[in-house]
Parts: C-alpha cells; structure tokens; sequence
C-alpha cells in the first residue's frame, strides 16, 4: 500500500532508506506566504543528526538539506516543497551475512514476510534516518504554527528507570545535557545508567513528553478525526514508539470522576478556561484551548553487541553479536521527531478546521 | 471537516446523535460474497446495549439494527451495506438548563468553540450512542475476518484500582460477570468497587486488554500506516481512551534491548516464530504472525451526580450536580467498541495488503 | 473498493439498490449553521422523481426524503447528516429469467466479472435510483454555495439530433417543457423525436450543459485536483455519461491561439475580468471569476423494449426484449444530477481553497 | 490544498517548477518485485524532451532521471521511488516585464488570485515541465501493467482541422513523423498547417486517441470511482485539456438505443465479448474486457508571438507578444504524458480490485 504519505491538507511524503542515495520530503498543501530558507530547515535536523554526544551513533553524516522546489523568493508558494539530504557514509561492505538471518526486535523478517525479499543493507524503510523526511516536513509545519503563537516543546521525561522530577523542571536545561532532559539532576543520573548500558553492551529506552501551547479551542474532529486520535496515530507512526498516552493516560484509568474531571472556570481575562488539566488539553477529540500534553513511550534500541539467539531466513538457529554504529539509546534523538509529527497534525488540523462554520466561510468570500 | 468516515478501503462512515431520530453506519469497501445476517449484527450491538446490570444506565433501548442495502440472498453484494438503528427512548423534557452550561470531562464546551452552538440534548456526536455505527461495522469487519481464521478477543483488565491477575486468566468468565473480566476474584473486587463509587456519586475508569489471533505476518505498511499506528487512532477515536499501548508497552520504556528484544525461533511445523512477545505481535509496523496484544485506558465517566463546579455559557460560575441515566463506569459496555475497531482496522489492512508483490497479483490476474 | 464517498472536506458517502429497502447518503464536512430542512431536500428530489411527464418511467414512487441527523433547530450542526428515502414500488416478481442473462448496454455482466454475482432483481447500484443520494447531498451543498451567491442551472442542450438555438436562450422556459430546454422549439421538435424513439422501441441520448455563475477567482488546484478534473470526474460518476467538456471544449482542439486565448480586460467595476470566454471559466485548473460552463454527453437509455441479441451467464445466444417501466430518455431527469454532482465539487473546493495562503490563516485565528 | 498527489494506492506524488532546480515524483504503493532501471523511465521521458522536431519548443534539456530510492538489486522494494531530473536551461534573465501583467490562456491571474503571489520566472507548476513527474511515474506502472499483458498506446488523433483517416491507421507510423500520427498522409498535411501556423506567430491544438488492450472484466467500481470517471480526471489534470469522451463518446448522444448498444457474444473461445464496441470498453463504470478508447481535446498553445491586448497585475490595459521558446502545439509531446496518466489509473485500480471478493481473499491468505 501507499503508506508514505501523511496529513489531509498539509501532507508530507517521504521516501529514502539508510542505504540508498538519500532521504527525502514532499509538503504538499503548505499555504502560501510562509518565509522558509533552509538554514530554518537545517536547524531542525541538526537536533536528530548523528555524533552528537556519546550516547549516538558515530556514523558521520552531515545530513545537509537542499530544497528543490516551492520557495521562491523567501516565502512558500502554496506548491509542494521538494526537499533532500544526499546519504553521504554508505560504508560498502560484505552485507551477506546481516543478509541472511533476522535481527530480533527489526523488521527484517516482517519485511520479508510482507514484500518478499528486503534491502537488507541495513533498516531500509526502518531505519531511524526515515525521519530525516519528517524532521524536514515538520519544520515547514512549525513555521506556520510560530506565526499563529504556537510553540511545541518535546523532552526527555524518563530513561530506563530514570525520571525526571517536575518539581525540577527546567526547560532551558534541555539544550544543556546530551539526554535532552530538563532535569539536570535526572539526566547525570540517566548518562549514568546509559554507561553502564554501554559497558554491558545493552541498550534503553525511555519517555518522551511534550507540551503545547497557544492552539485554539475547537481543533479536530468530533469521532475518527480526534485531534488525540490523530496525535496517536502519528506518533505512534514513528519506529520503537510502544505507548502514547494524553494527559493523565494511564493514569486516568485508575481515577474516579471526580478526581479526573477539570472544572471549568475564567481567566483574569474573563476567557473560559480550566482549573485542572488531566484531560491534557483536548475534550471530545476536540482541542480546549488549554495546554495539550502528550507522552510517549520509546522501546530500547533492538540493535546491541551482546549475543543473541535468532534464525536464519531458512529457519536454522544462529548466535548473533550486531556490530556497528548503533545509538545505545534513541530518546534524545527522536525528541525533535515527536514535535515534528506533532506539529505536522496540529498544522493539517487547524487547516481542516477553517471549514466548520458557515459564518466563516461567508467572511473569508465576502 | 469530515471526519465520520474511517477505513481506506474497508471504510465506515457513521451518523447519529444520542437525542436524534437514530444513529447507523455505511460500510462501503466490503468484498462481495460474505454471509451476513441481521442476527449476527445484532449480537455484537446487544453486548453494548444498555440496561444489562446494575453497572449500566437503566435508558432503555432495544438497539434493533436493521439493514438497508448492501445484502442480497443473505450474501455482501460488493456495494455499500446501510444500517440503522432508530432511537426510542428520547424523553422529552426541558433542556434549557443543561444548554446553558458546560459539563466537565464533556465536549459541550469544545463543540460550542468549534461549531458556534451545538445540539444541547444531549452528548450529540460524542454521545457513547455513536459507537453504534462502530459495532455495527465492526460485525461486518468480523464476519470477514472469522472467514480468514482471525479471533479477537477484549476484555476488562482493570477497573480503578482492581487488575486482574493473568495466573487466573478465564476467557469463559468474560461472560459470566457484569465487568467483562477474565479473573472471577477481580471481578467480585471490581463490584464492590464500583458500588462504593455509586454509593459516593461518582464514577470509575478502566483498562481494556485487548488479543488478535491469526493474523498473518506481513498486515501493515513500514512508515506512516504501520498497523500498530492505525490501531492507535482507531482506538483513540473512541471516546474516553486517554492511553493506548501494544505489548510491553510503557513498560518497555524501562527495560533494556536485551531483556525486550523477541528472539526469533521455529515452531513445531519449522515455522519461524518468536520466543517471546514483548512486541506485541508488530515489528517495523507489521504483523510477525504472532499474538497482537494492545491495551486502552478509559477515564472515569464524566457524568456524575456529585457537586461540580463549572461555568454557564458567559462564564457564569455555577455548581452543577449532573442527574439522569448515567453509566458509573463504561468499560464493560467499550469492550466490544474495542474489538468493533480492532476488526475494521485489521479488516482494511488486509485488503491494502493484497497488492504488496507482483507475484501474486500476477496469479490473481492470470 | 470503497467506491462510494465523494469529496475530500465536504463529502457524501451514498448506499442502496433500486430494488432494496431503500436509498441514502450522509453527508459529511458540512459546515454548522446552515439553515436546513426536509422541504428543501425535496424540491430537488422531485426534479428526479419518475412519473412527472410520458417521457419518464410510469414507476411510481414518491421518493419522500427523511432527516436523520445532522440537523438541530432548523441548521446544519457540522455533525454528518443522513437522509434517506425509502423504496415504494417494488414490484414482486420472478427475476429468474432476468438472471439468466446480460442486457447489453448495462452493468449486469461487469458486476458479475467483478462481485462473482449480483443484485438481478434491477440495475442495483448500477439502477438511476442511485442518484437519490447524490441530489439529496446536492442539495446540501447548494443550500451552502446560495448562501455564497452562487447559482448553479443545468439543462437539456440537445436530445438525439435536435439542438437548442442559444439565440433563442431562454432559461424560464426549462421549467415549462418536459424535456428541460431553455428553447421553446427545440423543446417541441425534441417531443416529436421522442414520440417516435417510444413508437420503435427504442430511446434517445442527448447533451446536458451547465452554468455555474458567482465562483469566485482562486477555486481549484493546478496540478491533479485542478478543478475542471474534479468537475469531470464528477460528471462522468453519474451512470450513462460518455463525454464531458469545459468551455469550447473538442472545438478548442481545432481552434488557434490566436482565437481561442481569452483576452484580459477590466469590467465597469475595474475588476479583471475575460472579454470572452473560450477557457469555460477556470484557467490552470482554477476559476478565474467568470462563467464556469461545461457540457456533459448522455447515452440513450439501454433499456429497450426492441429485440435485441446478448447471451446467456453461461454463453448460450439468446433474443431479448426489455420489458417494464423505462425512461426513454433520461437527459431531463439526470440535469439536476448534474447539477448536484457540480454543487458537492465546487463547495468541496471552496473549503479546500480557504487554507490557500498564510495572510487569511492568520487572519482566522487571531 | 494538497493537489500534487494522484491515486489511492499506487500513488504519485508530483513536485517542482519549470525555472526551479528541478522536477520530480515519489511512486507510493508501487508492489514489490518490479525489474527497474533508469533506462526504462528514461526511455519513456524522451518520448517528451524537448528539441525533438521544428514544432517543439528549441530548450534545450537533456531531462536525465536519477531514481534516488525504492529499488534494490533491480528491483522495487515495495518503498517509495523518488526519481528526480535536474532542470539545466533556466535562463537568466529580467523577469520584470512578465513579471507585471497576465498572459492570456495562462494562469499567470488564477495563480495571483489563489495564492496572492507567484514564480512568474516562467509557468511555474503549471509549466508543461510538470508532467515529468507524471511520465517517470506512468513508467513504473506501465512496468507493472506490461507484466500482467496491458498495452496502452495513446497517438495523435487530429491536429486543428487535421483528423487522421483511421482507414489508414498504423500503428508502426506514428515514431516516423514528428507529430505521432498514425497515418502518413494526414502527418503531411498536419505538418503544413503547423508551417503555417507558426510562419502566422499562431498556435494549434488538436485531439489525442488512447486505446488499451487487455484490461481484464471487473476493473472499475460501480458508483463514484467508476474507471471512466478516474480516466476522465487523471486526463483532465493534464494542462490545456478541455474535453475527454469514452467509446462513442459525444456522438453517443445523437445515437439511439438500439445503434448504441454493443450486443453480447461470445469470441472464437467461448468467452463472452462484444460484438461492437461503442461503449469504448467499460460498462457501468467496470471494464468488460474489451479495448478501451478514449479521447481528449488539446487546445492550442496559449504562448504565442502574436500581438494579444491583456492587463497589468493593476489592470491596466497592456499589448504584448510572448517572445521565447514555445511549442506551436503541444499534442505530439502529451501523447506519453496521456498513456502516463492513464497507466497509472489503470494500475491503481487493478491494485484496489484485489479485494472485490471474499473467495480471492481467502485463496490470497490460506
């Protein structure tokens, strides 16, 4: 099937494996008018590019994009902007043995299963690189949500069984520890833990949480096209997420009515609001105009160099050790990925919602 | 927008409101030649009928379904399949205090920001009625997937504080209490549990597990449609879900690569399976012909006797005490909304799965 | 396939067979606020009815429309809207032989090529009760596109050789014939080829042409959702259309550059506008502002009650003669089909443009 | 809106503009297992290069594709194929003087009216160089079409007032002059009145006849998605289409029933055909098995060097004479653009006609 495209109005199509020329976008449905250069672009994918702390694969790659099309003279033109990154450390090598057997926790054997055979020179289409096309497509989506006052701010909530205290929480700590935490004493302790990971030729996994502010009250859609249901979906959309959960998540479950129901209220303004938020910001699918917030929960990275039990494609068993340049652990990698799908379904959502009322329309063609 | 329609090529579109002249569904994309009857639908919407125990609200509604096009000589004829559901049990009475305020937890407020006003009888579109369409469609979805071998399977797994305890896991028992629950201990627990929560006004959430067995390795696409990403919305566009989670799930988060990683084996027959299913039965996105288990939590139900505080239209503050016909909890009457969504999901994927390889689209053009 | 839905934002999903309970549509994306009632569903309906000249089927049927949903107090909730109309005139009788064979110019060995069997008993959804659903869905959207002064009018251009005068255009008259010209002559000349089509057995075809006045600039897109695609598309889904063309259309293939290019002006007002109109009103796939006019070619009615050959589902020849109740013609009952078809795609494209550019964005959500 | 992207699962995505860096498409949905290669697509891209007669435009591109993704060893994967050619001739040069008025039959003014600005370095999107994409796509369908036996052979069928005499239609002419008809006589006579159009700084349009041999019954969906109707707008979103008929297309109108009807017979195997073939291969919306043909009307080059009267963005009136290089027609070149399209249409509908029956589905997964 054509699963490569996502969105209704703002779509993106992305294309490329870890091993083939390059990965790229295709945003189709970006409005006119939207200033975009690719140092904007650019500074989005430097978050997810390799070799950044320790804790990432060492694999070399610059990962410089270009835009091919639908910008002219600075702005968007409404038409579908193309853009690339060129794979630059396609290391060329003897891949008959990776070739013959399934890694556990890949999708080698999936693949297989469902397309007959696989580009088995690494994950293909699974590869973590497959997000370069949505940390680009992204970006595009955020420069619009800046322009409408809006800000999506992902994180590191926990690693392994490290979690941050929000009691702590630091926002510019970020950008300060290589674990993407806002909890510098939570991320000592997490680059702690992943050493150990390493030295043991393991790997972790971890939560991400993100926050945003500044939507509207009355984005998505009453059934199918909940705004919770498409934040989901797209999150759940990106490799090794296991879980996502909206507010309380969980957590609700265990709750009673009473506990878990946000009483509505005003501001200093006099503008409708809530006094709590387990509910994370959307009701009835439909965003309130409070904080959404969402939380992920990502698998330890499958690819380690302790030994394993598997089976070639003939179904013999085989001991595997998988070498190589693998990150012990993808969460601060995949923070900036969070926003981007995030920010991809909240930019085709408040697009799809200019439609709801005829008072509007008649506005925008009088 | 138009979000009342789901599925790619096993598609549903669904209408009605709680307070309206009926609620129903349109499965479009449904193959020809699938035996289908009015009783076998039925079935599946008896399981969320109202009025079965005490745990239920007493509005009594026969949810008789009827079909309307679609089936011929008592097959699928390829064409749409319309069902309707009529409602009976609309009271009438004075709804102007109810449209003059904003219930928690509820959609009234959201709606009235999207829409400008909305039908105040009632929960509208976000109604529980609405998942009628769902299970209505959902039996079709069965019907087709039981022909291929597929069980699914949900269930109760916790209510509030009350899990059950896999060790004593009963899929008989399911039937034989009010809660849904495979555990008969749980279940006793469950009860009591929920008779407090009445006796106080209030109300309880829950967890739904849910298992898919005999889904072949190879359903669901590598990015953006992987299945477990479609499983996510469908689940998430279910009202009340505030979490969704596939095998280990967030507990994955915690674990290591070398404690999560499934090794891959063969069965008795040489098939190649995995040892374990901390995955859940997806890898990359795709089935690996092993057991699909997700979960889904269900907040507490919003409508609840006691005292709230909340605000009138303007911002008016007023203390509400919401009476009427409500559910204390929803979990036991969701569990077949599960399976309905489940199916339709799987249902479709498996058609989109059809044309993965030229090999057989050759032999089935041959 | 689900081949049923049309329309991305705005959206009808149609179900039902000429000889089952009954036909519907929901319409979906419809924007809140809409004044909205069965009466005015009707009065479209109506123009499809049968039995409303001798040059229609003696069926008779009231093709009474039923709200379902969607609508509160007199408007449109944004919620979908179902309507349906119930079958009346089904006659009982003994398919069997019908069954057995293949009416030539019909779908009934198509359906059987493609379903592996079919609903006999009529053309199922193959029948022109099919329409029902999309006039009703039709009219929803006129009741959105008046509200934006828009008008929409189709008629009958030509039937068999006979063409109307467009000297002598005249658009009161349509209503004052039974063949639905816009020329008093034509529409007489018109009856008497009738006649003798119905004294031989045999039917006529003709050309349907439609008007569409008030679309304003900017409607469509330029690559493949260009909005003469989408018109084509949506003429040539309605049974029996073997031609579509916009503005000059098959002429322009045979005109020059030089006479077929619309010279900019500006109108009295200082708007620019076209001094001619050769492009039909869209240019690059987009509306320009002036009169959107295409044309659609109908096919004479297949059933005929002349002998004519076919053969059996095994093979074997036969010699039939269609009995019943047919239209000989069914160009004047199929010019409000048109005209729904043209409604759906233009109301569906205006909600899509109103994300075009970033300025009215920002203008709707500040 | 999101425009740039065609079909529903094999799908094309189309990006880039006649003066940008270059052009495009991403193939979604395309089976696994295909032999590929550059040669193949470029085989089908020279076919509309430029400079390949007088009556193209002299620009000079060499229009190489580069396939950046989605085939391993040959082969495709079943993942997205990006192909892309680098635009070579983009003149440097003062855009000021096109920059300030609207060309006639352009749509230089629907652009600006849509998105309030424009490239106006040239068509932009609306640029015939956007059916590269659409070329490089159709190629890989053909690919697949080829393999399961279809031909699609699309051809000049009349150039102004020019029409081929299919008494001497041959297929071998049409690589041997340079306007791609199928008889050598009318080639001629087509090639003098292009002499004389372009000697006049006049432009023509002409007709396109598309016929494909070996579509199996079935292919094609009774209601909204009929085959001919997806013909109709895949043809349509080419640029400068004005009309598209099917079979007998607008002479259809004028016929009577009885001369209409295409009788059912059986061919020298027993298998049931027919014995005419005014339909054009599709009943009711679904492929009988018989050649389909259609047509589409061309129209002329709107870039012509004769004196027009247009306005400025202001409206100001203005003369002006489009100097440059521009094809006097554009038919020879949309020939492969026309089989392109309808490639991909057939193929995307093959691929969605996988499902139509439970008996093939179950045979697919037993």
């Amino acid at each position: 099937m054509a699963g490569s495209t996502y969105g209704t109005i703002f779509k993106i199509t992305t294309w490329g494996e870890s091993h083939g020329k390059g990965l790229g976008v295709v945003v189709d449905g970006c409005p006119a008018g939207i200033p975009l250069s690719e140092e904007y672009i650019q500074s989005f994918l430097d978050r997810r590019k390799p070799g950044q702390s320790k804790f990432t694969t060492p694999r070399k790659e610059s990962d410089t994009v270009e835009i091919l099309s639908g910008v002219f003279e600075g702005k968007t033109t409404g038409t579908p902007i193309s853009m690339m990154v060129r794979n630059e450390n396609q290391k060329s090598k003897d891949y008959s043995e990776i070739a013959s057997y399934y890694r556990p926790g890949h999708a080698d054997f999936t693949f297989d299963a469902k397309y007959g055979f696989r580009d088995y020179r690494g994950g293909g289409r699974s590869s973590g690189r497959e997000t370069i096309g949505r940390v680009a497509g992204g970006a595009v989506a955020m420069a619009l949500l800046s322009a409408l006052g809006i800000q999506i701010q992902a994180y590191t909530k926990s690693i392994g069984p490290i979690t941050c205290d929000m009691t702590r929480f630091d926002l510019n700590e970020i950008k300060h520890n290589s674990v993407c935490m806002p909890d510098a004493y939570a991320a000592d302790k997490a680059q702690i833990y992943l050493n150990a990971c390493m030295d043991n030729q393991n790997s972790a996994g971890g939560i991400i949480e993100c926050i945003i502010d500044g939507v509207p009250a009355g984005i998505g859609d009453p059934v199918f096209e909940k705004l919770d249901a498409n934040l989901a979906k797209a999150i759940f959309s990106i490799g090794a997420v296991k879980g996502f959960e909206i507010g309380d998540g969980f957590a609700a479950a265990a709750s009673t009515g009473l506990d878990n129901n946000d009483a509505f209220c005003t501001d200093a303004d006099g503008k409708i609001t809530k006094a709590t938020n387990h509910a994370g910001g959307i009701l009835g699918g439909i965003s309130d105009g409070t904080q959404i917030v969402f939380r992920a929960a990502i698998k330890p990275t499958p690819s380690i160099a302790a030994q394993q039990q598997t089976v070639k494609r003939d179904g013999t068993p085989i001991t595997i050790s998988i070498q190589g340049r693998h990150d012990p652990i993808i969460v601060p990698r995949a923070v900036v990925v969070v926003e981007a799908m995030a920010a991809i379904t909240i930019a085709d959502m408040m697009l799809l919602n200019l439609g709801a009322k005829q008072d509007t329309i008649l506005d925008f063609y009088k």
